[in-house]
C-alpha cells in the first residue's frame, strides 16, 4: 500500500519548511487523491508538529496516521497523545538495545499500530536483518520498516533482502528507498517485487538531501500493475500542483535541478564542481534549519559564523528557531538564525 | 556498454535544439567523461546533422559512432558517407517488410556497424521480437535495438523480452527505455540485468516527450557494479553542466518540471489539470520545430493558424525553417515559422 510520506520526509527537504496550515492543506488534498497511509509529523520535535499530527487524526483524512520519534518513551507517549498510529526509528548507534526493546514492547500495549524502522539496512548482512524481523515480531511489532537511508542499495540487493525478510516472519514490511543515486524508483519497484506490504514515497521525491520515491511514479505504477484500485491520478496532480507553488515560494526552481540523483547539489554526494558555473545561487543552501533542528546544527552554525553566545542557553535557542520557523512555515536562513541567537528577534 | 544519445535524442527535446558548434562541443565533453558510443545525429534530417555526424567521426571522440535514418537507401548512403556506422529505425507501419529487409542487407554491406531499432516493442510479444532479432541475425546485423518507444513496459516485462533476446540469438542487443511513466532507469537497471549489451542514456534524460535514462544515474550504477571501468563521474557532471546552460537558455528552468515522469507537460499523457494553476508558462510548447521537423507538422502549424500558404512549396518552406533553426540553433517559435511561411525572413 502506498504511504504518503510528503508531509514528514517532505520536511527534511534541504530549504524547505510547511507551516501547520499548509500542512492540513497538503493532508486533505492528498487524502482527496485517494492515499490511506501516511507518515504526518515528528510531534516530538515541536509542538506544531503535534498539533498538526492531531488534527490530521481527527480530521480522519486517512485509515491510518502515523507520527515519528526515536524509540524512547518521552517520544511513544508524545506520539500516542495525539492519537496518532506510532512509528519509531532505531538509534543510529545500536547500543543499549535491551532498553529499546523495553521501550518498543511499552509501545505495543498502547493500542496503536506500531511500525518500527531499522534504519541504514545497507550496512547490514541479511541474516542481520531478518533476525531483527524476528525480534519484532517477537515483541508484538507490526511493521518493520526497511529504509534505504543512504540510498546506496541496488535493485538486486533490494530483492534479497526483501524477500528474506517476507519468508523469514509474519510481520508487515515497509520500503523507504532513499534516491541520492537515482534507485529510489527501481529499488521500491523491487521491494514490491519482491512481497514488501507499504511502500514510502513523497511529492516530487522531496525528503532529506535529494530525498525518496516519487509519489506520482509509484501510484501509477500500482494503479497499471492492479496493486492499487482506488488512487485518483488527477488528484495526485493536484496535490503536487500545491506543493510545486509551496517549492517555488520557500525554495525557487533551483529545487528540481538540487534534487537530481548523483549530479545534484541535495544528493549524498559531495562532488566538486556540480553546478560550479552556477555556484552563487546555492550558498545558503548548507543548513536547512527548521523545527527539525537540533542543538548540533545550531551550535556549528553560530561556532562556524563566530557567534559568542551562552552556551547553557542553547536549548532556549534552539526552541526559539523552531517557533520562528513554525510560525513562518520556512527554514530559517543564517541571518536570522544568528539574529535569534543574538536575542534580537 | 553505456551509449551516448544526448546529441541525438536529446536534440527531440520539446523546445530544445543545438548549432553545430555546441553538438561538437558536448561531444567532446562526453569524450571526455569516457564514454566510448554515442548516437550522434539523424544526418537525412538536414545538411547541419551531416555535418556534424562527419566531424565527430574525424575528430575521433568515440570507438564507436552512430547516425540515425530511415531502412531506405537514400538514408543508409548519407549516414556511411559520413564515415559514421548506421543505426536504423523501421518504419512505424510494418508493411513492405520485403524491401526494408533487402535495404538493410544493402547497408551489411558497407562495413560499418549496423544497428537496426524495432520500434514500439510493448506492442509486439516476446516471440515476435525474437523472431525479429534472429532475422536480423540471418541478415548479417550487428546489434538490435529494442526500444520501449512509448515508455510502457516495467522492469518485469523488460526481463522477459531482453532475457528471451539474449537467449534466443547472439546478436547484440541494445536497450532504449523511454519515460513516461518514470520507469526509465528501472527499466534500463532490469535490461543490463538480463545481459543486454548496450544502454541507451542521455544528459538528463533530455529527448522525444520527456526523454530516456539519465546518463550520470546508468553511469554511476554501471561504475559501482563494475560493469564499466572508465566512466569519469566528474567529466559526466562538466558535460551535464554544459547542458545545464544550453537548457537555460534555449527552454529555461520550467523544462526540469516539464520533463518530469506522468506529472510533467512533456510525458506522454495528456492530463487535463497538469499544472493547471501555472498553464501561461506553457503555451509555446505545444510544437518544437527544429531540423527533425517534418511536412506534416508544418503543415499542421501553419493550417492551426490560419496561414495560407503555396501547398506545393511546403517542402521549400521546411526546408528554409530546419535552416533557419540550424543557424539559431535554437527550435523555432510559431510566428517565426509563420513568418518562414509568407516569405518574410
Amino acid at each position: 500500500m502506498l504511504t504518503d510520506d510528503t508531509l514528514r520526509e517532505g520536511m527534511q527537504t534541504p530549504g524547505f519548511a510547511m507551516s501547520y496550515d499548509e500542512k492540513i492543506e497538503l493532508a486533505k488534498l492528498i487524502s482527496s487523491a485517494g492515499i490511506k497511509r501516511a507518515l504526518v509529523a515528528y510531534p516530538p520535535a515541536h509542538k506544531s508538529e503535534f498539533e498538526v499530527t492531531a488534527a490530521i487524526v481527527d480530521g480522519k483524512y486517512f485509515q491510518q496516521v502515523f507520527g515519528l520519534g526515536r524509540t524512547v518513551k518521552e517520544d511513544i507517549d508524545m506520539i500516542n497523545e495525539t492519537g496518532a498510529n506510532i512509528s519509531l526509528h532505531l538509534p543510529f548507534k545500536l547500543d543499549n538495545m535491551g532498553q529499546v526493546y523495553e521501550n518498543i514492547k511499552y509501545a505495543c500495549t498502547l493500542g496503536k499500530i506500531v511500525e518500527i524502522g531499522f534504519v541504514d539496512i545497507d550496512m547490514f548482512s541479511v541474516e542481520q536483518i531478518t533476525k531483527f524481523c524476528h525480534k519484532m515480531e517477537e515483541l508484538n511489532v507490526d511493521v518493520v520498516q526497511l529504509p534505504d537511508t543512504r540510498g546506496k542499495m541496488n535493485p538486486a540487493a533490494i530483492k534479497n533482502v526483501f524477500e528474506a525478510a517476507k519468508k523469514a516472519t509474519n510481520i508487515k514490511i515497509e520500503a523507504h528507498c532513499h534516491n541520492d543515486y537515482g534507485m529510489a524508483v527501481a529499488n521500491t519497484i523491487s521491494a514490491i517485487s519482491a512481497g514488501v506490504d507499504y511502500i514510502d514515497t513523497t511529492i516530487f521525491g522531496t525528503g532529506e538531501r535529494n530525498g525518496i520515491a516519487d509519489s506520482i511514479t509509484l501510484a501509477d505504477y500500482l494503479m497499471k500493475n492492479n496493486l492499487e484500485k482506488s488512487l485518483d491520478i488527477k488528484g495526485i496532480i493536484k496535490a503536487y500542483n500545491y506543493v510545486y507553488g509551496l517549492i517555488l515560494k520557500k525554495i525557487g526552481m533551483n529545487f528540481f535541478t538540487d534534487n537530481l540523483p548523483v549530479y545534484g547539489n541535495n544528493s549524498g554526494i559531495q562532488t566538486a564542481g556540480t553546478h560550479v558555473a552556477y555556484g552563487n545561487a546555492f550558498t545558503e543552501k548548507n543548513y536547512s534549519v527548521n523545527v527539525y533542528t537540533g542543538k548540533k546544527m545550531i551550535m556549528e552554525i553560530l561556532d562556524n559564523n563566530n557567534v559568542t553566545y551562552d552556551r547553557e542557553k542553547i536549548g532556549k535557542i534552539v526552541s526559539m528557531i523552531k517557533d520562528e520557523s513554525a510560525i513562518r512555515g520556512e527554514a530559517l536562513p543564517v541571518k536570522d538564525i544568528i539574529k535569534i541567537a543574538d536575542g534580537a528577534i
